[in-house]
């Protein structure tokens, strides 16, 4: 049979929903943007398309990263932990990668203090 | 009442299983590190300590990151991202965060191929 790109060399440890965590992290300047779930399928479709796929839990659908706002992310390469059940998604990040309009969804601490860059407004996106 | 280290002024959204995802991620290097679970007894002590704890699915039991191998993780700040169910770690890590005796359990791509360094002989540490 002939190698296509959807072929996993490493094998992909789904938990009994099905998914697995993918964390996304800004390829150049190692920010890390989000994290969401994976599905087989979410990550069929990011390694034939090189954009970044999920899978809503909430929703209960597959999605494509920026869709909507155009804030995709271009797959740099995908990296599997240890124990393969989380995913690492190395990223070139359009405009931000939150639905708040920040760089990142983790753009703030524990204690409540705002530490990460807004770089759109999303009342203009969504 | 007067307030302590353990108060959370970003309520965190723990799952069914009371535990959130918790990304490490090195301070200095932005390195992703590892991926764990937290429970609210490991992000209190955590809090507490400076040092990471996570929550063991496997084991059902709270650990801390390093106290059998001394790879420990120095807590320099703890974000949270914006739905708050899912945490991020910022640490200083003492020699290398997986079992493996790579520094970060994502040293291998989904295509199998190695990419991280390995920077302790499992077999002396465990």
């Amino acid at each position: 049979m002939e190698e296509t790109v959807t072929d996993t060399e490493v094998d992909v440890a789904f938990d009994e929903d099905g998914l697995v965590p993918a964390i996304a992290q800004d390829a150049e300047t190692g920010e890390v943007l989000m994290l969401a779930y994976v599905s087989p399928e979410a990550l069929e479709r990011t390694r034939e398309t090189g954009l970044a796929h999920y899978y809503s839990r909430s929703r209960d659908e597959l999605w494509q990263k920026g869709k909507t706002s155009g804030h995709v992310q271009q797959i740099e390469s995908v990296r599997v932990d240890c124990d393969a059940d989380t995913l690492l998604y190395l990223v070139e990040q359009e405009g931000g990668a939150c639905h708040t309009g920040h760089r990142s969804c983790f753009y703030r601490t524990i204690e409540g203090e705002t530490v990460g860059e807004r770089v759109f407004d999303p009342e203009t996106v969504y």
